[in-house]
């Protein structure tokens, strides 16, 4: 397996210094539009594990809107898959110029979203990842794989509704994906700061957007973002966390291969967040489309959006100025294997703290390119395969658990998943 | 008299509009760094007004940024009054470009202030106009009058507290400025938008620096933004709104010529908008140093802030899409001229429909330009003579109110001001 790893920012640095750690690739190119940055991940590689894991590590500039380049990269490195950690808004020209490289692809954000016009918090327009699965009988024709939404939500949310469908439930009535932590940033004074820890960007997108919901005989519908506010209870000391529908892939893919009656995502972005976005919004300021803004060198062209990012701190250099833990998981209700009803949580923590003294990585950037890795790995070894535009529910979940949560010194990824019985 | 009016934004183009309806000028040069700014006002001017007027008006491009381009311009059209109507970042310039050119200068703002680097929010640092007071001598010398503050607050407030001290008091406890309205602002489908009706680059700059208080036995100092908030109850069918103190120029201007205890600037922002202001703060968006932001043609340096001014509706604009009425006025304590407790409040209310009506401008802007012209007219007609940096109350208030009040139709401008005895 050679893998093209498009994308050297907070995922993408993080995918390599996890996969640092793992045998089961020849190389990995980490690309990035700065090279300044392939080359830092690159270096870090050296520092920490030694010439010979950093010789199977090379870095490559790329233009990730632009599906030619991705395909020249690609081909350079006879990559025989490319891992798109850039942000969302890439998907298209990295998503075409695998297919055109002959490589594998996966990403962990699907193609974007439209709007209806007409009524946009009733009816969906655009669905994300429509215009990937658009073009499934290509990569089906090709024999390629894509393996899309393969994060940590999308990607092991998913992996844990194949696993609830499979081995935990007869019957599901609801696959409800429920993001929260209890992080906290501070600033050199150890005052609570302002700053995401994830792309605001990403989370402008899905939070603005008109929420997806799915259901059995509705189909996909949309509602008015923050809708259906509920207080979700985290485990391992997180706690009670207020979250609210947001547009995400999960709903998009789970039906597609898991019978359920209702696919939900609620995020957990608690009221001062909520707040934000809405004056955002308000404002203008999530716009993507360029307005003209003076400045110095005469006006130029931005997306207010972008300028909101620029200006806030680099989601992935606040690791050592932050605390706490963040929770992704599957909330999974219906009737058990034993014909009684059963309601579960099945999630994975990550604590920045471990993240931060283990792989210099914040940790919900972490654990969301654990994930990726991971599925690597399965198809490089082969437990995985297929073709076409696939989700991760499309596999076998399993080995994929399995793997995961095997201690490191067992050739796993040490890494423990929860399973919490919700009905005592 | 000769005008050289400085910007054809909001207020600019207002001024040009009031000052067609009189005649104590030779010419005034509309000037904008957008010439077809400059010409649209010029234009509109010579359609409502015919062509003898407009014969007194030309347009004209400028830099404002630049002295040399004011002093240019200023001496082009033999200027003997450079009228500033642009932000206050460009005080400085215009203010050093009108002295070279041998012409007075009025402003409605005065040059800007740098916080206290240790103290913020208890001493002053850099006050506003503290650069223009520090030229005063230079002004002085060369017999020229810098008539700063001169637009409605600071400006009328300023007019307001001669009054109170000349005509109505013997003892003065405390000058408060208490701005507040009750403007709604709609889309096309007549729902509630936000849109501020005056410069968001001003208003941030207003509502997030340090406000600055004076008190006669402390001198100036500041507080942190949105301090001491109190609900004042405004004429005029406005009534009650959330005010909070505010930088803002009268609390450095009507000390230096006006006896009292205490000077303060409170602004009727309402919870929305300190909500919002407070939010871009937090997101680092209110800040002027340019931050480098992606764009389609690469990398750019834009300031936050013009980012966001550049999203909103143009204040100017909102007029058409615009109800409802604002109100400028000072709050004035203390003894009366025969020995009792007084309480008076002095204002001037603005109604958005009959400024639309009658001068196409909305209503904050228009009363903002109205002042100008009412002090220009009594410079040119020697009523106000003097030389220096001034401020408004460093005249006799009598013949502005005047000529403020008095019917169109007897060669005042027709604008009732209010007296409000708050003692019954």
């Amino acid at each position: 397996m050679r893998i093209l790893l498009v994308g050297a920012g907070g995922v993408g640095d993080a995918i390599a210094k996890i996969a640092a750690r793992r045998n089961f690739y020849e190389l990995i190119v980490v690309s990035d539009y700065d090279p300044a940055r392939a080359e830092r991940t690159v270096a870090w590689v050296a520092a920490r594990h030694g010439d010979e894991v950093a010789s199977r590590f090379a870095a490559a500039s790329i233009d990730a809107s632009d599906a030619a380049s991705v395909e020249a990269v690609a081909r350079e490195h006879g990559a025989t898959h490319v891992m798109n950690a850039v942000e969302p808004k890439f998907v298209q020209t990295i998503f075409a110029g695998a297919l055109a490289a002959g490589a594998d692809y996966l990403d962990m954000a699907m193609s974007l979203s439209e709007p209806d016009p007409e009524m946009p918090y009733e009816k969906t327009g655009l669905k994300l990842g429509d215009e990937q699965f658009d073009a499934a009988e290509d990569w089906e024709a090709a024999g390629r794989l894509a393996l899309v939404g393969m994060g940590v939500e999308p990607g092991l949310s998913d992996v844990f509704a194949r696993y609830a469908a499979d081995h935990l439930f007869s019957e599901i009535d609801e696959l409800g994906t429920r993001d929260g932590a209890n992080l906290v940033v501070r600033d050199d004074d150890g005052n609570e700061i302002f700053a995401p820890s994830f792309s605001i960007w990403t989370t402008i997108e899905e939070c603005l957007n008109p929420p997806v919901i799915w259901e059995k005989d509705r189909g996909w519908y949309t509602t008015p973002p923050f809708s259906e506010p509920e207080v979700f209870d985290f485990p391992d000391g997180i706690g009670p966390v207020e979250c609210v529908n947001v547009e995400h892939e999960e709903v998009l893919l789970m039906p597609r291969w898991v019978d359920a009656k209702r696919v939900t995502f609620k995020y957990g972005l608690g009221n001062e967040f909520i707040g934000i976005l809405k004056t955002l919004h308000q404002l203008h300021l999530d716009e993507v489309k360029p307005i003209r803004v003076r400045s110095a060198a005469g006006p130029v062209e931005v997306a207010p959006r972008d300028v909101v990012a620029a200006a806030l701190p680099d989601p992935a250099t606040l690791g050592p100025r932050m605390t706490g833990k963040t929770c992704a998981g599957l909330w999974v209700t219906g009737t058990g294997k034993d014909g009684s009803p059963r309601e579960v949580y099945l999630y994975h923590v990550s604590d920045n703290e471990w993240t931060m003294a283990e792989y210099e990585a914040q940790c919900v950037v972490w654990q969301t390119a654990l994930n990726p890795v991971i599925a690597l790995e399965l198809l490089a070894t082969g437990v995985w395969q297929g073709a076409g535009v696939r989700g991760p529910e499309s596999f076998d979940a399993a080995p994929f658990l399995e793997l995961m949560a095997k201690a490191e010194s067992d050739g796993g990824y040490g890494q423990a998943w929860g399973l919490e019985d919700r009905l005592a």
